[in-house]
């Protein structure tokens, strides 16, 4: 590790304040809430994955004893007048958002819901959900990205117009599949090549993947009859879900409460909504709360995965590695409705290196498939691998070691981004001189089949707005009031960063998630943000409360404010006394006089920065491949990050060690298998092969700490890069291994054997 | 009602926030709470008034199939050393807090818990309280408090000695059941007496009263095994609970949290904890979450119900009416332990008049009944009663009018308090006009066996800590944040205050009660606080969100901030625009651009203020005496209560009307009935006769706005007061209906028929 500022809290490794609840089971989930008088609901869902719905009749449904309540696309509120379709460019996401929660008149995707029921207990709604009459005109389904987009493809939306980002305006009047095409451009890319000694074109695919989170998508509503919505559940972003839910079903914002539960994993996935909608409208119809919680399967064919993607790049360099020109067109699946993240693979293939010349075209296309979701760093491991796979292959081309030529290309403080802007401080060359001098990379590989190879990875992270308070007991703990969901540690890492800026002990921090009642706005737990903008409101929240600290010991010691300091161990010093004696109060102190002095203190702020410090990371694997079963066995992996500052060192190495898992998974083993029909073959956990533990081997971390200068104590988000190299680096390593440079992940051992043996 | 200043929100009716959820059944109770693995607890209590506990043995408890654990006194942690029994003084709280939790080596009154259980249903728990064997040696009980202060009374406590406050110093130093002599003291009486014309010496009692909330009590704890405890209650003072439960549990108070349901009556009864801390320790000890809720016989028997008293009075008069010498000597219940409201009688019986020699003594006195609690205006409607008895039949003799001897005594601004200070701005004066001038009051009483009397109370009402949040939506909707549980429809008299002061309707403002966690320290909701102290709390977090939107304006318009103003309808107002147009924004538009000017505003606020304005009541009673049946039929009721400003007149006027109803009661037909040996005879709402709607009639308010200048707004308390006059009232009318004044309270059917026949 890097040696970084010294910090008394920050860089410790304190048990988490949520960490004995949720190893223990007391930790509450959306499946832990009860209430009196609750309803079940379940989801009748499309078995096409393209149709129209001709019908729906819910009366066997209804009259089945027990069923309560059935609902249909027709229930949600119709759009405010102005809202919904328009003529010019695309329809609002108000309307395909609704359509998401319900079909209207098309089922979209094979999982597609249709209709929801509400009964007394869960059995009888699943009963009632096969007496749903519902009558399709069936219709061909477009299932890969290419074919989406060609001319004579199966139309999902017929006011659908492909939508180009200024400063294209060439498009197209007639509907299409093709929901948005946006560019980066830098220099002339022609140029570029006919500088170039060498020019590689390739084509690479990705398929859908899943997030995997353990904890099936739920919730519970319970709509009063005063109009007012209340919704638990286990989410990444209970204010927007706040806001969506006012939205769609048209009631103001102070009326409805998300109380949110913990959250059984997200990675992105559950930053968007399927059921509490459904679950609302069937309360308001029964007068009952209602619970809904998704099988394994409808998580898998119904709520978002990741885009697959279909990725052309081609790129320009000198023998001596310099890259001149970087050309890609990427094309991402947006599944059946528009918004993939297109835009985070062509940021991402684009932004570690000093390319001259690029040219990155995105498309975001609609077929039937289930509409995508974020998964962390969304859209760039995909966009971001052919990068790698190809400056990997000019390396050997070239005979140059893999890190060097990225060192040659690398980005740096002051550069210019492709995008527009300059860099600020960054650790990619940091993070590459990290790799160069692992034991991983010092070390040489021995035996056959085996290979090493690396990748380097890029997420911006966000800022956005965080609200929260943080009130002084009397024996000197401190209460901190979170409004982000907690899905990597926040707890601890907030309640730190308070500490620090208190001199006090992480322990002494209670931190506490509240609903969106209690707290100001706050944006999603999403974007690598949460560290960052968190961390620096309760950074704020604790120089507010040095500050009234102070006040309160010049009020006992009857002396000027400015008399009093506050020093970073927490003491509160004074003037000496008439005896020439020193004075000082502990916080511990100091906060058992709080109520003679006026009362305890409270304090709450509003943080809305938007100096993030993107993430790099360099990786570096070493896989063996078994030429009999065609099995690739990682046998070492190291990843570098720059971290800007690790609070909490065991919760970023965790993050590092979880994002690199995940990505592996993409590389080697995940997959949605989809029949002709549009219907996923291995909708489980059986069939849907994530690694595990025994996949994999321990994930070395090496942490660089570039402090952020845009944050008090230089924290860059950290939870999404590390999804990013693993793809490259696997796939490169298994280049190296056998001299097969697949370009179509995951590359399964049956591809392995029909590279070795069939071709 | 006395016009007050001019506001837009204050004063108005609203339906309040929490109303429909209440009417429907939405509203979440404390045995509304269901947890995953949940365990029901059940208490096993003392038959007997006063017994040596022997031995306790809960093994064949534990062999029963379905229960979990059992825990006695034994199971607390003892106290940390230094705190507890003391040779000097009296205990500390802390030990008789924990032996009325469960009891330590004595069983001190019938219901005494002296063990729990906690099974896996509440049918076990139940069954498991027969198996546990206590052995006994039985004590005589001593059951009234004239008997428990002399001096060959059973002792309850051995190590209990007389405390008097300073400038006592004369109590005995051995064991006595009176824990503490208090006194009032101003002038001379002898020199009062002796300067009266007239001199009256009157003895009284009371009964003990049961507060009566629908609501049994309830708790469920969960303590994790990181020992952090969480509690779900209803309470009036979830925050000092936490205090209290980190007390006596020895858990950090930032390890605790108190998250408060709804409660269903309290009044006064629900600031103290029975179930909650056993609980706790049965979840310690076994893992689980443990719920608890009370049988009406466990409410009666075992919870805090308010003191019997028995008060001697002597007052001296001019023939003119002039008090010149008021003494008096109370003698007030605490129950098994020490600590019963007498100073509330004390301070209440010489409260209201310009009497300029007192000298009232109060005595806290322990024997074998419950541990009294706090009951609306807690002591005072037992204390004041005898004042107002004594009062009227001074004036009966010299024929004097009863309002006119007391507008002739009356204290006004200014005046001299017996108890030191002065009197700032009170309503006395206004509220015995205002019956004066009442259809009531001005009305003539038709028929035989008819009497009117009046009564004036006083409260002085409490300010304490309240800690408040609130944050601004981006669709001008506005949540406040409170930490004081809603006894009486706080939720809309704050919203109202803070609408009042951002010029919004109360409709905007979501008020939301949160958890210990969640917002900081709010002493109990009691003491007629809340609308005060939240009230202020809810100014102050409104005008700093109107500073902060000044400021917002100012930076969209690029003007100063003192250009820009806003004005009490709600719209900002800032310098003409270059073409001489006006510039302005609503509150709701200014709202939809907080975002893009810096993200919301989210302000917290902590108030503790002591300028409180004490309560005045006076009410007038008629009743009818049926001379065959010995009912006495209230016919006629009129309260007329300075109340400050009324924010939502239709709750305040519920308050009074609830207060009369309750101290009707209490001179009528509520009563605990004990046998010899301690056992309350009558612990079911059909036999502790509560009046009904039936029973009463309409009764009517006359609001009194003198606002109090220590509060933005002019807020007084109001809904204590009103519980205090009703006890002399109805006493003074029955004895100007049959000539008979009654002594003892209440004064039931039997009562009537002994004093007219059988004497």
């Amino acid at each position: 590790m890097v040696a970084a500022k010294e910090y008394k809290v920050i860089g410790t490794r304190p048990i988490r304040h949520d960490g004995t609840d949720k190893v223990t089971g007391r930790a509450q989930y959306g499946a832990d809430i009860h209430l009196t008088g609750m309803l079940f609901g379940r989801v009748k869902r499309s078995p096409h994955a393209h149709a129209i719905i001709k019908k729906i009749d819910a009366s066997k449904a209804l009259a089945l004893p027990g069923v309560k309540a059935v609902i249909t696309n027709a229930d949600f509120p119709r759009p405010p007048e102005g809202v919904g379709v328009t003529d010019e460019g695309p329809p609002q996401p108000w309307r395909f958002q609704v359509q998401n929660f319900l079909a209207e008149n098309k089922a979209l995707y094979r999982g597609h819901a249709v209709a929801a029921v509400a009964a007394t207990d869960v059995h009888i709604a699943e009963d009632a959900l096969a007496l749903i009459d519902v009558e399709y005109e069936v219709l061909p389904p477009v299932l890969d990205v290419r074919e989406a987009m060609s001319d004579n493809a199966p139309i999902l939306h017929d006011d659908l117009f492909t939508k180009d980002s200024a400063p294209l305006a060439d498009a197209p009047a007639k509907a299409s599949n093709i929901a948005a095409h946006t560019q980066i451009k830098r220099g002339d890319v022609e140029k570029g090549f006919a500088e170039a000694d060498i020019v590689l074109e390739r084509e690479f695919t990705t398929t859908m993947y899943h997030q995997g989170y353990i904890e099936p998508h739920n919730g519970t509503a319970y709509w009063g009859r005063d109009g007012h919505l209340t919704v638990w559940n286990s989410s990444q972003a209970p204010f927007v879900f706040r806001n969506t839910l006012s939205s769609v079903l048209q009631i103001p914002a102070q009326k409805v409460t998300v109380i949110p539960l913990e959250i059984g994993g997200g990675f992105g996935g559950k930053l968007y909504m399927y059921l509490e909608p459904l679950a609302a409208l069937l309360s308001k119809q029964t007068g009952k709360p209602v619970k809904m919680t998704m099988t394994r399967e409808e998580v898998f064919e119904s709520t978002g995965p990741t885009s697959g993607t279909y990725v052309r790049v081609k790129v320009g360099a000198k023998n001596d590695g310099t890259l001149t020109a970087m050309e890609a067109y990427m094309a991402y699946e947006a599944g059946a409705f528009p918004g993939s993240p297109v835009g985070g693979g062509m940021n991402g293939i684009v932004a570690p290196y000093n390319t001259p010349n690029v040219l990155v075209d995105g498309y975001d296309v609609v077929l039937n498939k289930p509409k995508t979701a974020a998964y962390r760093a969304p859209g760039t491991p995909a966009g971001e691998f052919p990068g790698d796979a190809v400056i990997n292959e000019i390396a050997d081309m070239i005979g140059m070691d893999q890190i060097e030529i990225r060192l040659k290309n690398a980005v740096k403080e002051g550069d210019e981004r492709p995008w527009g802007g300059n860099w600020g401080p960054i650790g990619v060359v940091e993070c590459l001189e990290a790799m160069k001098n692992s034991p991983h990379y010092k070390s040489e590989l021995q035996g056959e089949n085996r290979g090493r190879s690396v990748a380097l990875g890029y997420w911006g992270n966000a800022g956005l707005e965080t609200s929260s308070s943080a009130s002084v007991n009397a024996d000197g703990s401190v209460n901190l009031v979170l409004g982000s969901v907690d899905i990597g540690g926040s707890r601890p890492a907030l309640a730190m960063q308070l500490a620090e800026t208190l001199g006090i002990t992480a322990e002494e921090v209670w931190p506490r998630i509240v609903d969106t009642d209690s707290v100001g706005f706050n944006f999603f737990t999403a974007g690598s943000r949460t560290a960052f903008a968190g961390g620096w409101a309760a950074y704020e929240l604790g120089m507010e409360i040095r500050k009234q600290m102070v006040a309160r010991a010049a009020r006992i010691w009857e002396c000027k404010e400015d008399e009093v300091t506050y020093s970073d161990d927490g003491v509160i010093h004074g003037p000496k006394d008439s005896e020439g004696k020193d004075r000082q109060l502990t916080f511990k102190e100091l906060s058992g006089q709080l109520n003679r002095t006026g009362g305890i203190i409270d304090v709450s702020v509003n943080i809305n920065k938007s100096s993030v410090g993107p993430s790099f990371a360099g990786h570096i694997a070493d896989v063996e491949v078994d030429r009999d079963t065609g099995k690739v066995q990682v046998t070492r992996y190291t990843a570098t990050q720059d971290v800007g500052t690790a609070i909490h060192p065991s919760y970023v190495e965790g993050q590092i060690q979880g994002g690199v898992a995940q990505g592996i998974g993409m590389a080697l083993t995940e997959e949605y298998h989809y029949g002709a029909d549009g219907r996923m073959q291995n909708s489980t956990y059986l069939d849907y092969r994530m690694p595990t533990a025994l996949d994999l081997p321990m994930i070395e971390t090496i942490l660089v700490e570039v402090p952020n200068p845009g944050h008090p104590y230089g924290v860059r988000g950290v939870g999404e890069v590390c999804i990013v190299p693993p793809l490259g680096a696997v796939q490169g390593a298994i280049a190296e291994a056998i001299g097969v440079r697949f370009t179509d992940l995951p590359i399964q051992p049956q591809d392995i054997i029909d590279a070795l043996y069939d071709e």
